[in-house]
């Protein structure tokens, strides 16, 4: 497959490693071509790595990953045209953290709307699945490092591209039975204001390799 | 120990019902004394249980717990008395649903606040400890009821209240080890955001009868 991954940061790293090494092609995509830390990343992730504008990479894309920071992600999906995105599955793991607001940081917005539908309303025609968000960037791709079973959660208003997206998942080492389906993309609220207690537990515990397993009664 | 219940809901019967079964002596507070639900509730739980105002169970009690609803529990402990709420462990279950929101309903406030600051802030010789509001009132004093080992989380600003409160999760069956403190009261917050993702988790389940384990790596 031909992935973008938009943002250059340490999810966006951590997401386009582990594509390139499942064998996908993948460019990082940045608001210039050109980008130091995606130039050099590209260069250490080898064959199948490339970088390129946020346009470049949607274009050359079959599927998107925004990894970039939940309040420039609209910007970031803009620049790489609403015409790049259109019947693509656009996996959408950013939160949108408020800069500037102090640790723990607040959200820029949560309640009553979440990134998730904001993207998925910026642009109809693109298959948005919010995921991964609640889980640190070495633990998405690694869930066996944080020991039994855990769950990552999925949103979106199509059920393919949900899928789609679970298998790619599975491919990452979730187990099947790990994937939630929460459903329409309005639930990403949930998953987008859990960050406010995950941030909590992370301090409170002094490290962000953990995870929540859902256990359920009878 | 007396014990104000504040609230004649499924969460205030539930608690009221389990304190009075751990050998206390509890009052459920109502708006006004002699409350349908109240009454019956004290009829029905036998001796120890007693029903009256918020303020004849506040002014009764050692310790209180809220479970009114969490809009209207800045009313109810206000009318409870400032006074009768200084020195003594207020223990807030409350989550701040927005009436007529909807299902799943969304938050009368979040994010740069929680209803556990609100009540901390209006009552300020008050020990508030914010707990169980992430989980359903069956399994709050019944937490065998889901299987496995999963967390309950305390917040709050006084060391000795929180280790008060968990005491008393201890006796409703919660292993020491099951309950996290999370950090200060503002980190109720977090507490309370995790709502979003609960409501989703249970319409997606189809039952309330579940729970989070925290799993933590290295």
């Amino acid at each position: 497959m031909r992935y973008a991954v938009l943002g250059t940061g340490t999810v966006g790293e951590t997401i386009a490693g582990k594509l390139v090494e499942l064998g996908n092609e993948v460019m990082m995509g940045s608001r210039r071509a050109g980008n130091e830390k995606a130039l050099a990343w590209a260069e250490a992730a080898g064959d199948g790595a490339s970088e390129g504008s946020f346009e470049d990479a949607a274009s050359f894309a079959e599927a998107l990953v925004n990894a970039t920071a939940g309040v420039a992600s609209l910007d970031a999906l803009a620049a790489a045209g609403a015409g790049n995105l259109a019947g693509k599955v656009v996996i959408d793991l950013a939160n949108p953290l408020q800069p500037d607001s102090g640790m723990p940081p607040e959200l820029a917005f949560c309640n009553t709307e979440s990134l998730g539908e904001r993207i998925q309303d910026a642009f109809p025609d693109a298959r948005v699945v919010k995921t991964l968000n609640t889980i640190n960037a070495a633990v998405m791709v690694d869930p066996a490092s944080v020991p039994d079973s855990h769950n990552v959660f999925v949103s979106g208003n199509d059920a393919a591209a949900k899928s789609q997206v679970t298998e790619l998942l599975e491919s990452f080492g979730w187990p099947a039975d790990a994937v939630i389906d929460l459903g329409d993309i309005s639930t990403a609220r949930g998953a987008e204001m859990y960050l406010a207690l995950w941030l909590r537990l992370m301090l409170a515990g002094g490290s962000a390799r953990f995870n929540i397993r859902v256990v359920r009664g009878d």
